[in-house]
Protein backbone atom coordinates (compact mmCIF):
# COMPACT_ATOMS: atom_id res chain seq x y z
CA UNK A 1 0.00 0.00 0.00
CA UNK A 2 1.41 3.62 -0.77
CA UNK A 3 2.02 6.01 1.76
CA UNK A 4 -1.35 8.47 1.77
CA UNK A 5 -1.07 11.97 1.97
CA UNK A 6 -0.89 12.64 5.25
CA UNK A 7 -3.93 15.85 4.31
CA UNK A 8 -6.37 12.82 2.92
CA UNK A 9 -9.34 11.90 4.64
CA UNK A 10 -9.59 8.68 5.93
CA UNK A 11 -12.35 6.20 4.56
CA UNK A 12 -13.71 3.93 7.51
CA UNK A 13 -15.53 0.70 6.71
CA UNK A 14 -17.83 0.41 9.95
CA UNK A 15 -20.07 -2.67 11.00
CA UNK A 16 -22.99 -1.40 12.22
CA UNK A 17 -23.98 -4.28 13.32
CA UNK A 18 -26.69 -6.71 12.49
CA UNK A 19 -30.23 -4.47 13.23
CA UNK A 20 -30.84 -3.10 16.60
CA UNK A 21 -29.17 0.22 16.81
CA UNK A 22 -28.49 -0.63 20.16
CA UNK A 23 -25.59 -2.76 18.60
CA UNK A 24 -23.46 -0.32 17.04
CA UNK A 25 -19.98 -0.05 19.31
CA UNK A 26 -19.07 3.13 20.81
CA UNK A 27 -15.88 3.47 18.09
CA UNK A 28 -19.02 3.22 15.02
CA UNK A 29 -20.78 5.53 16.91
CA UNK A 30 -18.28 8.19 17.19
CA UNK A 31 -16.73 7.71 13.69
CA UNK A 32 -20.09 7.91 11.83
CA UNK A 33 -21.23 11.05 13.95
CA UNK A 34 -18.48 12.62 13.35
CA UNK A 35 -17.62 11.77 9.67
CA UNK A 36 -18.60 14.88 6.74
CA UNK A 37 -19.34 12.07 4.60
CA UNK A 38 -21.61 8.96 4.92
CA UNK A 39 -21.29 5.89 2.15
CA UNK A 40 -24.05 2.70 2.60
CA UNK A 41 -25.12 0.25 0.04
CA UNK A 42 -28.50 0.35 -0.76
CA UNK A 43 -31.58 -1.75 -3.08
CA UNK A 44 -32.22 0.25 -6.71
CA UNK A 45 -34.78 1.47 -5.00
CA UNK A 46 -35.63 1.82 -1.46
CA UNK A 47 -34.18 2.29 1.76
CA UNK A 48 -30.48 0.89 3.33
CA UNK A 49 -30.65 -1.14 5.78
CA UNK A 50 -26.90 0.27 6.66
CA UNK A 51 -28.31 3.04 7.13
CA UNK A 52 -31.66 2.49 9.19
CA UNK A 53 -29.32 1.14 11.68
CA UNK A 54 -27.16 4.06 12.12
CA UNK A 55 -30.40 6.57 11.59
CA UNK A 56 -31.41 7.01 15.27
CA UNK A 57 -27.57 8.45 15.86
CA UNK A 58 -27.11 10.44 12.82
CA UNK A 59 -26.58 13.96 13.67
CA UNK A 60 -28.19 15.48 10.55
CA UNK A 61 -26.10 18.15 8.21
CA UNK A 62 -23.43 14.77 6.45
CA UNK A 63 -23.01 13.96 2.63
CA UNK A 64 -24.44 10.90 2.07
CA UNK A 65 -23.66 8.73 -0.90
CA UNK A 66 -25.75 5.76 -1.48
CA UNK A 67 -24.30 2.43 -3.37
CA UNK A 68 -27.81 1.18 -5.16
CA UNK A 69 -27.16 -1.84 -6.43
CA UNK A 70 -29.39 -4.95 -7.47
CA UNK A 71 -29.54 -7.06 -4.55
CA UNK A 72 -30.14 -10.91 -4.68
CA UNK A 73 -28.43 -14.57 -5.91
CA UNK A 74 -27.23 -13.69 -8.99
CA UNK A 75 -26.00 -10.40 -8.66
CA UNK A 76 -22.54 -10.45 -7.84
CA UNK A 77 -20.39 -7.35 -7.77
CA UNK A 78 -21.38 -5.20 -10.57
CA UNK A 79 -17.91 -4.05 -10.77
CA UNK A 80 -18.80 -0.16 -12.48
CA UNK A 81 -20.97 0.64 -10.03
CA UNK A 82 -18.50 -0.21 -7.44
CA UNK A 83 -15.80 1.51 -9.43
CA UNK A 84 -17.88 4.93 -9.38
CA UNK A 85 -19.01 4.59 -5.96
CA UNK A 86 -14.79 4.30 -5.27
CA UNK A 87 -14.32 7.33 -7.30
CA UNK A 88 -16.81 9.23 -5.56
CA UNK A 89 -15.19 8.14 -1.83
CA UNK A 90 -11.75 8.98 -3.27
CA UNK A 91 -12.43 12.41 -4.04
CA UNK A 92 -14.10 12.91 -0.95
CA UNK A 93 -11.13 11.84 1.11
CA UNK A 94 -8.28 13.81 -1.16
CA UNK A 95 -9.98 16.59 -0.20
CA UNK A 96 -9.35 16.08 3.43
CA UNK A 97 -12.76 14.15 4.28
CA UNK A 98 -13.10 10.96 6.05
CA UNK A 99 -16.05 9.17 4.91
CA UNK A 100 -17.85 6.16 7.16
CA UNK A 101 -18.92 3.19 4.98
CA UNK A 102 -21.82 1.77 6.87
CA UNK A 103 -21.94 -1.74 6.56
CA UNK A 104 -24.92 -4.69 7.94
CA UNK A 105 -23.15 -7.00 10.34
CA UNK A 106 -19.22 -7.01 9.66
CA UNK A 107 -17.69 -5.16 6.78
CA UNK A 108 -15.32 -8.38 6.57
CA UNK A 109 -18.02 -11.30 6.81
CA UNK A 110 -19.32 -11.90 3.18
CA UNK A 111 -19.74 -8.26 2.91
CA UNK A 112 -19.63 -6.03 0.24
CA UNK A 113 -17.80 -3.71 1.66
CA UNK A 114 -14.86 -5.65 0.65
CA UNK A 115 -15.17 -4.67 -3.13
CA UNK A 116 -15.04 -0.95 -2.48
CA UNK A 117 -11.79 -1.85 -0.10
CA UNK A 118 -10.15 -3.34 -2.99
CA UNK A 119 -10.02 -0.32 -5.23
CA UNK A 120 -9.59 2.51 -2.36
CA UNK A 121 -6.79 0.42 -0.39
CA UNK A 122 -3.69 2.75 -1.40
CA UNK A 123 -5.63 5.42 -2.87
CA UNK A 124 -6.21 6.90 0.26
CA UNK A 125 -6.16 5.08 3.88
CA UNK A 126 -8.92 2.85 4.61
CA UNK A 127 -9.71 1.58 7.52
CA UNK A 128 -12.15 -0.76 9.47
CA UNK A 129 -14.17 -1.25 12.42
CA UNK A 130 -15.12 -4.62 13.33
CA UNK A 131 -18.90 -4.95 14.16
CA UNK A 132 -21.71 -7.79 15.59
CA UNK A 133 -22.02 -9.89 13.11
CA UNK A 134 -25.72 -11.75 12.48
CA UNK A 135 -23.47 -14.92 12.65
CA UNK A 136 -23.56 -14.59 16.15
CA UNK A 137 -26.39 -12.17 16.52
CA UNK A 138 -28.60 -15.40 15.29
CA UNK A 139 -27.11 -17.84 17.64
CA UNK A 140 -27.05 -15.72 20.12
CA UNK A 141 -30.99 -15.19 19.25
CA UNK A 142 -31.43 -18.99 19.13
CA UNK A 143 -30.11 -19.36 22.84
CA UNK A 144 -27.56 -21.81 20.97
CA UNK A 145 -24.03 -21.47 20.95
CA UNK A 146 -22.76 -21.79 17.71
CA UNK A 147 -19.58 -23.90 18.66
CA UNK A 148 -18.19 -25.40 21.65
CA UNK A 149 -15.00 -27.31 23.02
CA UNK A 150 -13.20 -28.68 19.65
CA UNK A 151 -16.47 -28.29 17.25
CA UNK A 152 -15.46 -27.42 13.76
CA UNK A 153 -17.74 -25.08 12.13
CA UNK A 154 -18.57 -24.37 8.77
CA UNK A 155 -20.31 -21.68 7.02
CA UNK A 156 -22.55 -22.19 4.06
CA UNK A 157 -23.37 -20.11 1.45
CA UNK A 158 -26.89 -21.68 0.34
CA UNK A 159 -26.92 -20.47 -3.36
CA UNK A 160 -24.26 -23.81 -3.43
CA UNK A 161 -25.31 -26.37 -5.44
CA UNK A 162 -26.98 -29.12 -3.90
CA UNK A 163 -24.81 -31.81 -3.83
CA UNK A 164 -21.84 -29.53 -2.35
CA UNK A 165 -24.38 -28.43 0.29
CA UNK A 166 -25.29 -32.14 0.98
CA UNK A 167 -21.44 -33.05 1.34
CA UNK A 168 -20.82 -29.91 3.36
CA UNK A 169 -23.76 -30.55 5.69
CA UNK A 170 -22.81 -34.41 6.08
CA UNK A 171 -19.40 -33.79 7.16
CA UNK A 172 -19.49 -30.60 9.78
CA UNK A 173 -20.12 -30.76 13.34
CA UNK A 174 -21.78 -27.28 13.76
CA UNK A 175 -23.14 -25.27 11.01
CA UNK A 176 -24.33 -21.74 10.07
CA UNK A 177 -26.59 -21.63 6.55
CA UNK A 178 -26.43 -18.05 5.19
CA UNK A 179 -28.08 -16.29 2.20
CA UNK A 180 -31.00 -18.37 2.50
CA UNK A 181 -33.33 -16.14 0.24
CA UNK A 182 -35.11 -18.44 -2.54
CA UNK A 183 -33.06 -21.65 -1.23
CA UNK A 184 -34.49 -22.20 1.92
CA UNK A 185 -36.86 -25.38 0.53
CA UNK A 186 -33.93 -26.64 -1.42
CA UNK A 187 -32.03 -26.77 2.47
CA UNK A 188 -34.95 -28.37 3.79
CA UNK A 189 -34.96 -31.00 0.97
CA UNK A 190 -30.94 -31.50 2.02
CA UNK A 191 -31.39 -31.54 5.41
CA UNK A 192 -34.24 -34.34 5.77
CA UNK A 193 -31.99 -36.19 3.25
CA UNK A 194 -29.53 -36.50 6.04
CA UNK A 195 -31.73 -36.48 9.35
CA UNK A 196 -30.64 -33.31 10.24
CA UNK A 197 -34.24 -31.24 10.46
CA UNK A 198 -34.40 -31.97 13.96
CA UNK A 199 -31.15 -30.34 14.65
CA UNK A 200 -31.62 -27.62 13.00
CA UNK A 201 -33.31 -24.04 13.86
CA UNK A 202 -34.64 -21.48 11.95
CA UNK A 203 -33.75 -17.48 12.67
CA UNK A 204 -35.18 -13.98 11.04
CA UNK A 205 -33.96 -10.56 11.38
CA UNK A 206 -32.18 -11.42 14.54
CA UNK A 207 -31.98 -8.38 17.12
CA UNK A 208 -35.01 -6.62 14.95
CA UNK A 209 -38.48 -6.29 16.50
CA UNK A 210 -39.91 -8.59 14.28
CA UNK A 211 -37.21 -11.49 15.05
CA UNK A 212 -38.97 -15.07 14.40
CA UNK A 213 -36.62 -18.24 15.79
CA UNK A 214 -38.26 -21.58 15.46
CA UNK A 215 -37.26 -25.28 14.86
CA UNK A 216 -37.49 -25.89 10.74
CA UNK A 217 -39.14 -28.81 11.48
CA UNK A 218 -42.08 -25.91 12.31
CA UNK A 219 -41.23 -23.85 9.17
CA UNK A 220 -43.17 -23.51 6.50
CA UNK A 221 -42.19 -21.53 4.24
CA UNK A 222 -39.81 -22.86 1.11
CA UNK A 223 -38.48 -18.95 1.07
CA UNK A 224 -36.78 -16.63 3.42
CA UNK A 225 -36.04 -13.16 3.72
CA UNK A 226 -32.08 -12.12 3.04
CA UNK A 227 -31.55 -11.88 6.75
CA UNK A 228 -32.33 -15.17 8.02
CA UNK A 229 -30.14 -18.30 8.93
CA UNK A 230 -30.13 -22.00 9.30
CA UNK A 231 -28.10 -23.28 12.91
CA UNK A 232 -26.91 -27.05 12.73
CA UNK A 233 -26.28 -28.70 15.41
CA UNK A 234 -25.47 -32.17 15.18
CA UNK A 235 -24.02 -33.13 18.39
CA UNK A 236 -26.95 -31.82 20.18
CA UNK A 237 -26.41 -29.90 23.00
CA UNK A 238 -23.30 -31.18 23.57
CA UNK A 239 -22.11 -28.37 25.82
CA UNK A 240 -24.92 -29.00 28.11
CA UNK B 1 -38.48 -23.15 30.17
CA UNK B 2 -39.90 -22.86 33.01
CA UNK B 3 -41.97 -19.16 33.56
CA UNK B 4 -39.63 -17.11 35.43
CA UNK B 5 -40.49 -15.40 38.47
CA UNK B 6 -41.74 -11.42 37.57
CA UNK B 7 -39.39 -10.38 40.99
CA UNK B 8 -36.23 -12.02 39.66
CA UNK B 9 -33.28 -10.42 38.38
CA UNK B 10 -32.06 -10.81 34.80
CA UNK B 11 -29.21 -12.75 33.97
CA UNK B 12 -27.21 -11.03 31.00
CA UNK B 13 -24.65 -12.61 28.88
CA UNK B 14 -23.10 -9.90 27.30
CA UNK B 15 -20.36 -10.13 24.99
CA UNK B 16 -17.74 -7.01 25.34
CA UNK B 17 -15.78 -7.98 22.37
CA UNK B 18 -12.56 -8.31 21.06
CA UNK B 19 -10.05 -6.02 23.55
CA UNK B 20 -10.71 -2.41 22.17
CA UNK B 21 -13.16 -1.19 25.36
CA UNK B 22 -14.57 1.08 22.51
CA UNK B 23 -15.47 -1.84 20.80
CA UNK B 24 -18.76 -2.20 23.54
CA UNK B 25 -22.22 -2.34 22.06
CA UNK B 26 -24.35 0.65 23.32
CA UNK B 27 -26.58 -1.97 24.47
CA UNK B 28 -23.75 -3.73 26.45
CA UNK B 29 -22.68 -0.43 28.25
CA UNK B 30 -26.11 0.35 29.37
CA UNK B 31 -26.67 -2.99 30.69
CA UNK B 32 -23.09 -3.42 32.40
CA UNK B 33 -23.60 -0.33 33.86
CA UNK B 34 -26.88 -1.05 35.09
CA UNK B 35 -26.48 -4.54 36.56
CA UNK B 36 -25.73 -3.82 40.14
CA UNK B 37 -23.92 -7.63 40.12
CA UNK B 38 -21.12 -8.32 37.66
CA UNK B 39 -19.55 -11.81 37.06
CA UNK B 40 -16.79 -12.87 34.84
CA UNK B 41 -14.52 -15.90 33.96
CA UNK B 42 -10.86 -15.06 35.38
CA UNK B 43 -7.42 -16.91 35.26
CA UNK B 44 -6.87 -19.17 38.50
CA UNK B 45 -4.69 -16.11 39.49
CA UNK B 46 -4.43 -12.54 37.99
CA UNK B 47 -6.76 -10.28 36.13
CA UNK B 48 -9.87 -11.19 33.59
CA UNK B 49 -8.93 -10.26 30.51
CA UNK B 50 -13.22 -9.60 29.97
CA UNK B 51 -13.26 -7.41 32.97
CA UNK B 52 -10.40 -5.71 31.37
CA UNK B 53 -12.54 -4.79 28.40
CA UNK B 54 -15.35 -3.26 30.56
CA UNK B 55 -13.42 -1.48 33.15
CA UNK B 56 -13.10 1.80 31.52
CA UNK B 57 -16.98 1.75 31.80
CA UNK B 58 -17.74 0.94 35.62
CA UNK B 59 -19.28 2.93 37.51
CA UNK B 60 -17.87 1.47 40.64
CA UNK B 61 -20.01 0.19 43.80
CA UNK B 62 -21.14 -3.23 41.49
CA UNK B 63 -20.99 -7.08 43.31
CA UNK B 64 -18.54 -8.32 41.62
CA UNK B 65 -18.02 -12.38 40.96
CA UNK B 66 -14.75 -13.92 39.73
CA UNK B 67 -15.38 -17.18 38.38
CA UNK B 68 -11.60 -18.28 38.63
CA UNK B 69 -10.85 -21.32 36.65
CA UNK B 70 -7.42 -22.78 35.14
CA UNK B 71 -7.36 -22.03 31.62
CA UNK B 72 -5.75 -24.04 28.24
CA UNK B 73 -6.34 -26.80 26.27
CA UNK B 74 -7.13 -29.51 28.48
CA UNK B 75 -9.10 -27.08 31.42
CA UNK B 76 -12.58 -28.09 29.77
CA UNK B 77 -15.25 -27.10 31.90
CA UNK B 78 -14.83 -27.63 35.46
CA UNK B 79 -18.34 -28.56 36.17
CA UNK B 80 -18.37 -28.02 39.99
CA UNK B 81 -16.76 -24.47 39.64
CA UNK B 82 -19.49 -23.68 37.02
CA UNK B 83 -22.07 -25.11 39.47
CA UNK B 84 -20.73 -23.06 42.23
CA UNK B 85 -21.09 -19.89 40.16
CA UNK B 86 -24.27 -20.43 38.92
CA UNK B 87 -25.75 -20.59 42.14
CA UNK B 88 -23.78 -17.40 43.44
CA UNK B 89 -25.33 -15.77 40.19
CA UNK B 90 -28.91 -17.49 40.73
CA UNK B 91 -29.09 -16.36 44.34
CA UNK B 92 -28.62 -12.87 42.74
CA UNK B 93 -31.17 -12.87 40.54
CA UNK B 94 -33.83 -14.51 42.91
CA UNK B 95 -33.25 -11.44 45.21
CA UNK B 96 -34.29 -9.59 42.50
CA UNK B 97 -30.70 -8.64 41.17
CA UNK B 98 -29.95 -8.40 37.63
CA UNK B 99 -26.67 -9.91 37.04
CA UNK B 100 -24.06 -9.07 33.78
CA UNK B 101 -21.67 -11.38 32.84
CA UNK B 102 -18.78 -10.13 30.86
CA UNK B 103 -17.74 -12.33 28.01
CA UNK B 104 -14.77 -12.12 25.89
CA UNK B 105 -16.13 -11.46 22.50
CA UNK B 106 -19.57 -12.75 22.33
CA UNK B 107 -21.09 -15.17 24.29
CA UNK B 108 -22.11 -18.18 22.04
CA UNK B 109 -18.52 -18.20 19.82
CA UNK B 110 -16.79 -21.07 22.06
CA UNK B 111 -17.20 -18.81 24.76
CA UNK B 112 -17.42 -20.58 28.41
CA UNK B 113 -21.01 -18.91 28.82
CA UNK B 114 -22.18 -21.40 27.45
CA UNK B 115 -21.79 -23.46 30.89
CA UNK B 116 -23.71 -20.96 32.68
CA UNK B 117 -26.19 -20.72 30.20
CA UNK B 118 -26.76 -23.92 30.54
CA UNK B 119 -27.15 -24.34 34.22
CA UNK B 120 -29.35 -21.22 34.49
CA UNK B 121 -31.97 -21.00 32.19
CA UNK B 122 -35.23 -22.38 33.89
CA UNK B 123 -33.83 -21.40 36.90
CA UNK B 124 -33.55 -17.16 36.17
CA UNK B 125 -34.34 -14.95 32.92
CA UNK B 126 -31.42 -15.26 30.65
CA UNK B 127 -30.82 -13.27 27.97
CA UNK B 128 -27.64 -12.75 25.62
CA UNK B 129 -25.97 -9.42 24.18
CA UNK B 130 -24.25 -10.45 21.16
CA UNK B 131 -20.26 -8.89 21.01
CA UNK B 132 -18.02 -7.87 18.04
CA UNK B 133 -16.04 -11.45 17.99
CA UNK B 134 -12.34 -12.03 17.57
CA UNK B 135 -13.28 -13.91 14.20
CA UNK B 136 -14.29 -10.83 12.54
CA UNK B 137 -11.76 -8.46 14.68
CA UNK B 138 -8.73 -10.51 13.53
CA UNK B 139 -10.04 -10.36 9.63
CA UNK B 140 -10.50 -6.74 10.23
CA UNK B 141 -6.77 -5.79 11.42
CA UNK B 142 -5.47 -8.30 9.00
CA UNK B 143 -7.24 -6.31 6.07
CA UNK B 144 -8.45 -9.15 4.61
CA UNK B 145 -12.14 -10.63 3.38
CA UNK B 146 -13.10 -13.54 6.35
CA UNK B 147 -15.05 -14.82 3.23
CA UNK B 148 -16.68 -13.53 0.45
CA UNK B 149 -19.24 -14.68 -2.64
CA UNK B 150 -20.23 -18.14 -2.12
CA UNK B 151 -16.88 -19.57 0.00
CA UNK B 152 -17.18 -22.04 2.55
CA UNK B 153 -15.87 -20.41 6.07
CA UNK B 154 -14.59 -23.24 7.98
CA UNK B 155 -13.37 -22.47 11.86
CA UNK B 156 -11.37 -25.16 13.22
CA UNK B 157 -9.74 -25.25 16.27
CA UNK B 158 -5.86 -25.88 16.55
CA UNK B 159 -6.27 -28.43 19.71
CA UNK B 160 -8.13 -31.24 16.72
CA UNK B 161 -5.37 -33.91 16.33
CA UNK B 162 -2.79 -33.35 12.74
CA UNK B 163 -4.88 -35.73 10.01
CA UNK B 164 -8.07 -34.33 11.26
CA UNK B 165 -6.30 -31.06 10.80
CA UNK B 166 -5.02 -31.51 7.59
CA UNK B 167 -8.52 -33.35 6.28
CA UNK B 168 -10.72 -29.77 7.02
CA UNK B 169 -7.81 -27.49 5.64
CA UNK B 170 -7.44 -29.73 2.40
CA UNK B 171 -11.15 -29.22 2.05
CA UNK B 172 -11.67 -25.50 2.92
CA UNK B 173 -12.05 -22.64 0.52
CA UNK B 174 -11.69 -20.01 3.46
CA UNK B 175 -10.56 -20.73 7.22
CA UNK B 176 -9.69 -19.35 10.22
CA UNK B 177 -7.78 -21.83 12.57
CA UNK B 178 -8.98 -20.65 16.43
CA UNK B 179 -7.19 -21.02 19.95
CA UNK B 180 -3.54 -21.48 18.70
CA UNK B 181 -1.60 -21.44 21.72
CA UNK B 182 0.71 -24.29 21.64
CA UNK B 183 -0.49 -25.77 18.59
CA UNK B 184 0.79 -23.15 16.29
CA UNK B 185 3.81 -25.58 15.37
CA UNK B 186 1.63 -28.09 14.64
CA UNK B 187 -0.69 -25.59 12.27
CA UNK B 188 2.52 -24.77 10.45
CA UNK B 189 3.69 -28.16 9.94
CA UNK B 190 0.23 -28.81 8.37
CA UNK B 191 -0.01 -25.88 6.63
CA UNK B 192 3.25 -26.31 5.38
CA UNK B 193 2.66 -30.17 3.77
CA UNK B 194 -0.77 -28.43 1.81
CA UNK B 195 1.42 -25.49 0.21
CA UNK B 196 -0.85 -23.11 2.10
CA UNK B 197 1.93 -21.26 3.85
CA UNK B 198 1.71 -18.41 1.55
CA UNK B 199 -1.75 -18.15 1.66
CA UNK B 200 -1.76 -17.65 5.87
CA UNK B 201 -1.79 -14.42 8.19
CA UNK B 202 -1.14 -14.67 11.66
CA UNK B 203 -3.26 -12.59 14.10
CA UNK B 204 -2.48 -12.00 17.42
CA UNK B 205 -4.00 -9.66 20.00
CA UNK B 206 -6.47 -8.10 17.54
CA UNK B 207 -7.52 -4.35 18.43
CA UNK B 208 -5.19 -4.18 21.36
CA UNK B 209 -2.48 -2.04 21.35
CA UNK B 210 -0.14 -4.65 21.04
CA UNK B 211 -2.14 -6.07 18.12
CA UNK B 212 0.30 -8.04 15.65
CA UNK B 213 -0.61 -9.09 12.01
CA UNK B 214 1.88 -10.68 9.76
CA UNK B 215 2.26 -13.74 7.17
CA UNK B 216 2.58 -17.21 8.84
CA UNK B 217 6.14 -17.53 6.54
CA UNK B 218 7.22 -14.48 8.54
CA UNK B 219 6.52 -15.61 11.85
CA UNK B 220 9.40 -17.03 14.07
CA UNK B 221 7.54 -19.04 16.99
CA UNK B 222 6.03 -22.31 17.30
CA UNK B 223 3.89 -21.40 20.20
CA UNK B 224 1.00 -18.19 20.28
CA UNK B 225 -0.97 -16.56 22.80
CA UNK B 226 -4.30 -17.58 23.61
CA UNK B 227 -5.57 -14.37 21.86
CA UNK B 228 -4.60 -15.30 18.26
CA UNK B 229 -5.60 -17.15 15.26
CA UNK B 230 -4.53 -17.68 11.77
CA UNK B 231 -6.37 -16.56 8.25
CA UNK B 232 -6.13 -18.97 5.49
CA UNK B 233 -7.76 -18.20 2.08
CA UNK B 234 -6.79 -20.74 -0.40
CA UNK B 235 -8.26 -18.64 -3.54
CA UNK B 236 -6.11 -15.93 -2.67
CA UNK B 237 -7.69 -12.23 -2.76
CA UNK B 238 -10.64 -13.35 -5.11
CA UNK B 239 -12.78 -10.95 -4.05
CA UNK B 240 -10.66 -8.14 -5.74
Amino acid sequence: MSAPDSASGTVWGIGVGPGDPELLTLKALRLIRAAPVLAYPAPETGDSFARGIAAPHLPGGQTEIAIRMPIGDGAFPKADIYDAAADVIAGHAAAGRDVAVLCEGDPFFYGSFMYLYARLAGRCPVRIVPGVSSLMACADAAGTPLAARNDVLTVIPAPLPEPELRRRLADCEAAAVVKLGRHLGKLKRVLAGLDLVSRTRYVERATLGNERVLPLAGLPEDAAPYFSMLLVHKRGEAWR
